[in-house]
């Protein structure tokens, strides 16, 4: 299954090129440049004037105003939706914090720092209290990790497929340096008594977004975060502390976290019995599924990107486990029938996204792409079929099946069910 | 000189402490929670209503106003000038790209990405031309690492210090993720000749900035990039494309790039002789010294960030090297008399920036505070004097000398000389 591996140019059928044959192909994207010396003399518009001056803040380019994040709230609400992150437009393993997906219960609460405090109580010897200030005084940890929403992918079990684009199906995703405190000092401080062994943590939004935590996840490596790729936490993202469980679904990691309570068992909070509990066939619910599987996207090409020429193509796209590192990533341009390995950058981070690459000759017929993800404890990403077996009608939380990208005889990419 | 290390709770002189004993000083910085119940029950006027609706991109939050650049322009010029991160208020490795440090020489051209390209010519076997999209078929590759202009920290050299915070005495340095295109499959496609061992690279801006990069550099570790942080390079960085010299001095990773002329030698532009060149104390001037020295700084404290009682802080901050990764960063808080080694996150990334924290308790006195990054090469961070040998006067270049802060009894914090 993991794809026949040859000496030669090709690493698997249908197109897919060994990295270190890629010059080999004959068939790159330059340009021939027939007039070297009149280039280095031109002089377009910008380059006769002075250009813009310095700024206290730097924006993006006016011709990249179509990367932004896609939003939507459910009718009659301004506040209860979702944004997603343009994944089909970024690179690398970075989501820059404006793009970062939201999913929001009751809307973004805008906090003053200086009048919200963190409460720590229930089964602890010692009731205390924070301002995002005192926990600054902690020594803090950073990690560069992945979030995502029970709910990401959650289109995936239509019963055909939807078109639509990479990010609107799968944009409840994304990847952040998270730097903060680690939540088991502020409880040693605390003191847990031995009765206590859940925590129950709850947020300053209008909904009160609560959910229930084992103390085992929170000395495992559960932080407060204060700060998100480098500046403090955006309002959207929980400004200005949130609960971030590394690997868990997203709704776990309160934010805009406003108590903790230790107690002796889970509360079985709104969040976690109405929602964001799986529903079997059998109309039992599983409650506290934690983990996000092993899981990889190709973001492109990927629809609305379409090949517009046939040729070399660069596949790119992320993959990531709750579980910790991804191992290997194979992709296949058939369907299925071969696979090769794609190449990762450096060395996978635990809990992270994970960029992965291959190279590949598009030669204009049509064919099917397809990631499959594995992590370091041995978890393989399942087929749709394999995620599909067991739920009832309509759930639709930790969706992480093989997603298949149809490229058609005219370039156009869509989603596919094999 | 590395410090007395002792299994007490001093990791070292003047209240510096061992990680693992710091809830052991009985001096946190929570309150103590008087009313648990009251705590859970209090609602802020943030959650007695709906938030804010969702957006296409995040902003940060109206109480984070002051973290932004410094930006300063040459009087008479709107664009030539530089604009600092504000590192202080900042954590992590990475930096927000709207944080990211600027240096212009006449300004940040608005480039249209469908009329801009990149020649490849000179000592090559077939002159090439690339767009942008072009660029993005080849496979991509992407690094978190540092990048420094050479004249930061230039203030240092003034025979009294400077008065001034951080990030205006030290903020031309960031941290972010670059993805792009490995410059050599760019040559090997071209095909060097045996004449070619330069490459003069030069940019789209009205400045026409230009350096000459040795091809060696190049076959090691130079990109195109096209991303920062996950998007678009912003234009502030070189909207569409740039080179990208890890470890190197920031000039030299050319913005806005438009030629790549390979060449026998090196073109000796007004960028590398009028600038860029460091001048010693014999009147001679040494050309290419593009590596920048292993660094470091303490983020916080630091002036502007005074200390508001006795107590426990976290000593936090940024060391980097051109040849590679970090391997420890020390700390003393009494001036260099003792040491200890900082906590480093992780394992330090090569030509990364890389965060480092110490707990530290001040107990009203007068302190110093050094930090003192060692590199995986052996290179040793050298003091101010060290720095300062054998320069002109005015040779402001490539100054990576020890940073004391010094904090006086009133918890303010003001840059010495040590």
């Amino acid at each position: 299954m993991s794809g026949q591996h040859t000496d030669s140019i090709d690493a698997a059928g249908n197109g897919l090129l060994h990295r270190r044959f890629f010059l080999k192909t004959g068939a790159l994207a330059a340009t021939a440049l027939m007039t070297a010396q009149s280039s280095a003399r031109d002089r377009p518009a910008w380059m006769n004037a002075p250009g813009k001056g310095m700024s206290a803040a730097g924006e993006p380019s006016q011709y990249e105003k179509h990367v932004k994040r896609l939003a939507a709230s459910r009718p009659g609400t301004t506040g209860s939706g979702a944004s997603r992150s343009p994944l089909e437009h970024l690179e690398g393993i970075i989501t820059p914090s404006r793009l970062h997906f939201e999913r929001h219960h009751s809307g973004i609460p805008e906090i003053d720092p200086g009048q919200h405090r963190l409460a720590l109580f229930g089964e602890v010897a010692r009731p205390l209290s924070f301002s995002a200030e005192d926990l600054c005084r902690y020594p803090l940890v950073s990690n560069i990790q992945f979030l995502e929403c029970s709910g990401n992918s959650g289109a995936m079990i239509a019963p055909s497929p939807v078109e639509n684009s990479c990010s609107i199906l799968h944009g409840l995703v994304s990847g952040s340096e998270w730097s903060g405190v680690p939540l088991a000092l502020l409880l040693d401080e605390a003191g847990i008594k031995a009765s206590g062994k859940w925590i129950i943590a709850s947020g300053a939004d209008s909904a009160r977004m609560s959910r229930s935590i084992p103390l085992s996840k929170i000395y495992d490596d559960a932080i407060i975060a204060l700060y998100q790729n480098g500046e403090r936490l955006r309002p959207g993202n929980g400004y200005p502390m949130r609960l971030f469980l590394p690997g868990w679904e997203g709704n776990a990691s309160v934010k805009w976290l406003k108590t903790l309570q230790v107690t002796d068992q889970p509360a079985m909070t709104k969040d976690e019995t109405s929602k964001y509990s799986d529903l079997g066939e059998t109309g039992k619910a599983e409650l506290f599924t934690f983990d996000m599987g092993v899981k990889s996207l190709i973001t492109s090409p990927s629809p609305g990107l379409d090949l517009d020429r046939q040729g070399l193509y660069q596949i790119s796209g992320i993959a990531w486990s709750g579980a910790g590192r991804i191992k290997k990533v194979e992709v296949s341009t058939d369907g299925g029938s071969s696979w090769a390995d794609a190449h990762l950058d450096a060395q996978p981070l635990p809990k992270s996204l994970t960029r992965f690459r291959a190279a590949w000759r598009w030669q204009g017929g049509q064919s099917v792409l397809l990631s499959r993800a594995t992590d370091e404890v041995g978890q393989v990403q399942p087929t749709r079929a394999q995620v599909m077996k067991g739920r009832a009608p309509g759930s639709f939380y930790h969706y992480n099946g093989i997603q298949a990208w149809q490229v058609q005889t005219d370039g156009k990419l869509r989603n596919v069910y094999v």
